[in-house]
């Protein structure tokens, strides 16, 4: 196993990373970024504001250009490197980033007729387009099939596979009906490495399906013909033509073709794992099992846990999905979620810029903020700017901020920002823990994880429990790279991979008990602003306050 | 009548202003205004944050100064000008401000051992050091005299003369026994002008009285000895010291000196009227009436009203005092207000800079929120972050900003904040009309109403009123020289003399009814936030929560 590597590949919204990991201790050894070349930084946009495609062409280039210079960096840098020590690879990609393909599985935008229709295109996961279709899918689904809305939080989502779909069906039939079938990119890279991209051929990860396309096994896989059929009878007939059967990332999607040997220089028949999304493998490479919450800290934030099948685990109200195997074999996979961690940070960095840009930074607020105590700014602020997404899966909540005078301070606003954010991740973790899954340790990653200890440390504070980081920056393409290990065999199982491929930093930040008693107080404020605004059970008559601002918002828009 | 002038002479926080002003209509012919030479800007500060006085030299220098510059330019600017056309003076001050005098009725400020003593000069408007005794009062009179309370909306506030005496009495008892009595400062600046300091002469204004002491001729003028005794036996001593009688400023304190007219060049003899606080007089410049709501806009506001005592006037719950007498002669005269207005929007400029000092201006803010429809930010505020003076009268209360999403901007919560205070403003006159005082027009005056026509729009469409604007810039000084010409006859009575002295600018800022059907829903909203945060009696357990905050944020300030 020594001298054996793997290669993580992490599709984003704006790049493709190629990530050369040493099987034996995880190190990374070498690493390439390109940026997609579509689009404004990837992302096609249009007049539309709430549409963002990719176009599947990057995937493409982008695999080919950052695994040779990735595989070019590790022959320059790593004495004695050799190109067939790479013995396998894992693919994570964004989600549900669904694309129509023809009957041999190309997507439809290769089709010059079709290469600059947007709706050919891959539909990323922020695509916001289809908020009918979802209403209109979740509307049906508690009618004919509550079962299925159980798994996932109780609401389809507008960004999930169904709703861009059916959106597709409903404003560009043309392209719906060119369409064999939809494959997620998390599936259709490893089957474009790999050769399997025939429909019929194509190996699902259960990890998009599961999650984004209500697929369980205990039903029958995805949603029945006749369900989809009510929702529109074009979209029942496709039921035919998607898999009936998902797979987790222990299974190997198929072996590296000659062709992508020969374009990127790797020895071909190594295995590529089948594909999951970038949060799934980023809590693989920050080291998930059971007890362990993996938290992905970015502008938004994924909350990770698993349980083994063997245990019963019941459907948590609130949580974004429960699939068998999205995360880890055997387990089930728990992804809860905040809409807006980092993105509320920038939005009072960037868009209000208070003091400036020069004393606005995050560097600077940071530092004012880090000569706080809790409770000193006597604010109080909730998390809600993007919506809430667990628990109350809310997406017309939105910000607030109390407490303020006439003296209030930059410094002190961002302190109760990044509070307000601590305070939602302390709801994910109670409501886990109301739900028998005990949370004995957290692991962050991501970049404010990594950037900002003040952060940390008021996350300590807030949960009272000890803020673990993860080792790697690049927790995704490690992630992949120890899936790419364990179907190479490298490994019996993930556990063993896990324990020898991740790590975590020295760094633990410890709560303070004195900032963990004050934070209960404001916790306890804090849940009562939650529930009278977040609830329809609160007594107080605000829960509509914040919709009814959004409904007079959308009415004087237009 | 023609050919003749008065003098206003206005006593503010920083500065005092001299106006001259024609008798015949109300046109100000020379103004100059002297800055206080002690402490900061005028304010004597200390290391205790709520400690705020004025050193009454500067009241005797800057009468001087101010008058003798307002006269040299009226002599050089206006043909035949001479100093024996100016035929009377009026008085207004900032209040309440009390000062301890000695048995001449002296300040104790001008003896040599006591000059520095801060507890030995005036005790400015702001000074909060006596929350304490506030509080104490608020329960005395609570338990003993509720009568005294019904008058000033039932609180004593820290800022007032009882509250700033019994502090001196605890915390600087030598002050406290080396004063004779105590005198307000809209008292002691006639007393000055005419001779009649000694306390058994002087002629109390009824404003200062009837509004910050609790006096009342129904009870007997101050508040009876027994009264003032249960909270210390020297404060019941005090009151046999205190002038039985209080007047209205169609009286005259007394005639100008020999001494000051040599001083300042003018007539002695002439009338000067009996002294009445700033915005009583702002109201009387700006031509107050029954049916005639004044907003004096500046920092926070005042706003004023007058009812014929022929009718009676219920105890409106909520407002700072009803006072016969305080405005205009046989009125009772009603002040309501809000706690904070500009000094919001400054606190969001200043404090928060959004964009920087040059994007952040109230220039380029206003311009930016001038843009927007009402609703179309999606945000609410409460106007709160200096308390709710009217209806709530809660110091405790604190500001709040609901509805921001990812993009919001620095305008939209500009406009936001402009329109929580034109919401604060619905709720004063909605409460002045719930109880009996029908509000026929609206008068604004002050700086913003000046010079902000984006908010004078706002109240416009907020309240489905036409904002009319009060034509001098000066309404203070202009009332008390108002007060100045009916004390030298040149008219029978104020409302004749404000008739011909007072008026309007030709603008008026008229709502559009699509504006105000948006806000009316908006209104709404408003309510509701503001019942549930600032009234014990809505339901949801939200209004302890800004409480428990400045409890938690005093105790770790310590």
């Amino acid at each position: 196993m020594t001298g054996s590597y793997t290669i993580g590949l992490d599709y984003g919204t704006n790049s493709v990373r190629a990530l050369i990991v040493n099987v034996a201790h995880g190190r990374e050894v070498a690493g390439a970024v390109w940026n997609y070349e579509h689009g404004t930084d990837g992302v096609i946009l249009s007049r539309d504001p709430n549409l963002a495609r990719q176009h599947p062409a990057d995937y493409v280039k982008g695999t080919e250009l950052s695994v040779k210079k990735a595989l070019a960096d590790a022959r320059k840098d790593v004495r004695g490197f050799k190109l067939d020590q790479v013995i396998g690879i894992g693919v994570d990609t964004t989600g549900s980033t669904p694309l129509p393909v023809d009957k041999a599985g190309r997507p439809l935008a290769f089709d010059k007729r079709l290469a600059k229709n947007s709706a050919a295109m891959a539909w990323l996961w922020k695509d916001h387009t289809s908020v009918a279709e979802a209403a209109e899918i979740t509307a049906k689904a508690r009618e004919l099939r509550p079962q299925y809305l159980a798994k996932c939080g109780g609401t389809y989502s507008s960004e999930w596979f169904f709703s861009k779909i059916l959106h597709c069906l409903r404003t560009a039939p043309k392209v719906f009906d060119a369409a064999h079938t939809w494959v997620e990119c998390a599936d259709w890279v490893p089957a474009m490495l790999t050769g399997t991209e025939a429909p019929d051929q194509i190996a699902v990860g259960v990890c998009a399906a599961g999650h984004k396309a209500m697929y369980n096994d205990d039903w029958g896989g995805y949603p029945d013909a006749k369900f989809l059929g009510a929702l529109d009878p074009k979209l029942g007939e496709l039921r035919a033509r998607l898999r009936p059967k998902a797979h987790t990332i222990e299974r190997a999607a198929g072996r590296l073709t000659e062709e992508w040997a020969r374009r990127t220089g790797l020895r071909s028949g190594i295995p590529v794992a089948v594909g999951a999304f970038d949060a799934h493998l980023g809590a693989v490479g920050s080291g998930i099992g059971p007890g362990t919450l993996v938290k992905i800290i970015g502008t938004s934030t994924c909350d990770m846990m698993v349980a083994p099948v063997s245990q019963p685990v019941a459907d948590v109200p609130g949580l974004c999905g429960i699939v068998n195997g999205s995360i880890l074999p055997s387990h089930f996979g728990l992804e809860a979620g905040q809409s807006a961690v980092g993105d509320i940070f920038n939005w009072f960095v960037n868009c209000l810029q208070p003091g400036g840009r020069k004393l606005g930074s995050h560097e600077s607020l940071s530092a004012g903020a880090a000569k706080l105590q809790p409770g000193e700014s006597g604010l109080l602020a909730l998390d809600w700017n993007n919506g809430n997404r667990t628990v109350l899966v809310d997406q017309r909540l939105t910000g607030l901020l109390l407490g303020q005078t006439l003296y209030t301070t930059p410094s002190e606003i961002y302190r109760a920002l990044i509070e307000a954010t601590a305070f939602g991740a302390l709801t994910i973790i109670n409501r886990f823990e109301e739900y028998g899954m005990k949370v004995e340790r957290v692991v962050n990653c991501g970049g404010i994880a990594e950037k900002n200890p003040l952060v940390m440390q008021i996350y300590a504070d807030v949960t009272g429990r000890p803020m673990l980081v993860s080792r790697s920056p690049q927790t995704c393409a490690l992630g992949a790279a120890v899936a790419g290990a364990v179907v190479a065999r490298a490994y019996p199982d993930f556990p063993t991979a896990q324990k020898a491929m991740t790590g975590l930093k020295p760094q633990v930040y410890r709560p303070t008990p004195k900032s963990h008693a004050a934070y209960k107080e404001l916790y306890a404020l804090y849940m009562k602003l939650h529930d009278a605004f977040g609830t329809r059970e609160c007594q107080g008559n605000l829960f509509g306050v914040m919709k009814q601002l959004i409904e007079i918002r959308n009415r004087v828009r237009g």
